[in-house]
């Protein structure tokens, strides 16, 4: 334990790892729908055909967690975040059971200098105790007991009243 | 949230589940050798040609934690503390990738009752935020920020200085 450092929670689905990118690759592949990333959302998906609903069900499916790439930059700026802070990784895993050990395997391959004891499988994070908390949904920030910071995905764009990341560019910036 | 509840942490190993009494049925099993719970310390071990270097290896192992037994009354007080109050199962459980789905799994058949949202897989727990940490280990109990209460293991009968409770019914006298 480093008392000395601050400590930042960053979340893993669409902040560490392209969960957003992971629905459109299985939407072409399955079906034969090819959108943008910012037409995931469920009002976009709905004229599509493809409810988001439908897709929730992949959640659940062997592979979809283990095969994500890692978002832009994620490696090279924690890497040199974890120098300077006390970093966490959390997600709200426990909901899907077969994706832990993936989460964990998939932390392993992309980001193997984070040690185990930095990895929160969880569902609910207000009881984290941290400084920072770094998500895209804010069910998750709105009751964390420090400051909360959502990093930019399709779904979150009309949220207000919190400070913003939309990359890990702006993290580097943010923190280093 | 229930912000008008105190919460508890509650371990899993050898706290909620009968981690020692697995250790000593695969001991018999594997080794032959047929020893009492209250010998499942290294010293003893040792003595008996089964040291714990040797059985660490078994956490790594398919099937260890998904059929250990609940301990005696545990399903019964949880039943009651889960009423009153807001319970977090937390389990350092990342260092065995394979046991994160074995123990939601376990904790669905025996603990039907815990939403997975109050289900913590981690490593460390001194960033867990609560009134109270249920453990059978020091390394746990030492940095947390609430009341750290340790649960009577074979391998913590020395230790001093915590407020301690020797099996469920302690458990239900002490916060129902």
């Amino acid at each position: 334990m480093h008392n000395y450092q601050q400590r930042i929670a960053i979340d893993m689905d669409d902040v560490m790892a392209d969960a957003t990118g992971r629905f459109v690759e299985w939407i072409a592949e399955r079906h034969g729908v090819v959108i943008e990333r910012h037409q995931l959302r469920d009002e976009v998906l709905q004229t599509l055909g493809v409810p988001y609903a439908q897709l929730r069900k992949w959640l659940w499916e062997d592979g979809f967690f283990r095969y994500m790439q890692p978002m832009p930059d994620s490696q090279k700026v924690m890497q040199e975040l974890v120098k300077k802070y006390e970093v966490f990784v959390v997600s709200a895993a426990v909901e899907f059971p077969q994706s832990l050990r993936e989460k964990v395997d998939w932390l392993a391959e992309h980001f193997p200098f984070i040690d185990w004891r930095y990895i929160v499988l969880c569902g609910h994070k207000y009881m984290i105790q941290a400084d920072y908390l770094i998500d895209d949904h804010e069910k998750n920030l709105i009751h964390f007991t420090g400051t909360p910071i959502i990093f930019t995905a399709p779904h979150n764009l009309h949220l207000q009243g919190y400070e913003r990341v939309n990359n890990w560019a702006e993290i580097g910036e943010r923190f280093l």
